[in-house]
């Protein structure tokens, strides 16, 4: 399978699981600064996305070849870094790595982004140092690991969510903050999760595998 | 000034800013296993909060006088610490510290926390290594320092948002995701935001002072 790789400039990826992603990847698409940290840890773009602000100028001399210059200022270089992906038609097993972690309003920024992107690119994922976001566009069965921690996220309100497989069904909840359906657990290999079109769910498995 | 610290079980305060806040409160509530992070940066708990699954058992003999055992699941650690505080009447000056920084669910759960519990206490704050979270209620105007970046989410959907004093004036917007009014700049020592009543909106300041 292959892999697009977006690293965002976030922390960079610690734990096992997003560091086997980042060194497996075939591709890896760096926002801007991102670039100097993966040189860091010995691996290198395949672009670097951005308004290069954040790029030291030696390497952006350096990287010359690979680098993508974006300069509006209207969106972020993750949304960049994505947009690339897309006109390059890799839109298949996009992961972002390196989007959490700094200043919190930049990950909560860099969350809901997801979202925005998994209408183009149904499949995409967030790998953190934690655990994995992924955004379910329509009712789903999602994998899971038997007692593996679930959080979900209603992204549009008024969203009622039935769910089986989960520890503390949903039954209709209506979560109208954040913390409100966190902390779920799954009972088996897979749940489901079923709730109105067009209400895009953001859902965290703690421990990705 | 008389200020409660609750420590939650995020990551321990490194920035300057939240460490001159924890030295100086004139009391620290800790979430459960927060208390040992606490222990070793010599400070001492005011009270330990939570159904204690995460504290040391040696600790918590040696915590027993200041332990507050709430065993029920259906909140987490951060609301009974909140709860408590609100019990012992100390309702002004809450400065949560440690609410972000690892399982990123958690996170956002505690950022939401704080929207609930500005309702009892509403110049609560949540302090973290880059900036400072604060609700605000109503129409308000806020301290800020020109050139600050100032990152605003509204809580309630359809909220329109006017703005003075930013760099990129808010002009009515409605914000239908998290990225869609962050990474504004305030341009004078103070800003304000005029929306509906009853639609609380979230604001982050970068390097909180």
């Amino acid at each position: 399978m292959s892999t697009t790789v977006i690293l965002a400039n976030g922390s960079f990826p610690q734990a096992t699981v997003p560091r086997k992603i980042l060194q497996n990847a075939q591709r890896i698409i760096c926002c801007d600064g991102a670039a100097a940290t993966l040189l860091k840890a010995n691996l290198v773009p395949t672009a670097v996305v951005g308004d290069l602000d954040s790029l030291d100028p030696e390497l952006k001399r350096q990287l010359q070849d690979k680098v993508v210059h974006i300069p509006e200022q209207e969106t972020n270089d993750l949304s960049k870094a994505f947009r690339f992906c897309i006109q390059k038609k890799w839109t298949d097993n996009i992961v972002i790595l390196g989007a959490t972690g700094k200043r919190e309003d930049h990950t909560l920024g860099n969350i809901s982004l997801l979202v925005d992107f998994a209408k183009t690119s149904p499949d995409i994922k967030m790998v953190t140092d934690d655990g994995c976001f992924q955004v379910l566009l329509d009712s789903s069965t999602v994998d899971a690991i038997p007692g593996q921690q679930i959080s979900i996220f209603a992204m549009v309100p008024d969203t009622p969510i039935q769910s089986t497989n989960l520890k503390y069904p949903l039954n209709g909840l209506i979560p109208t903050a954040w913390w409100q359906a966190t902390l779920n657990e799954a009972t088996d290999t897979s749940f489901t999760l079923t709730f109105p079109d067009n209400h895009p769910i953001l859902i965290f498995k703690a421990n990705c595998l």
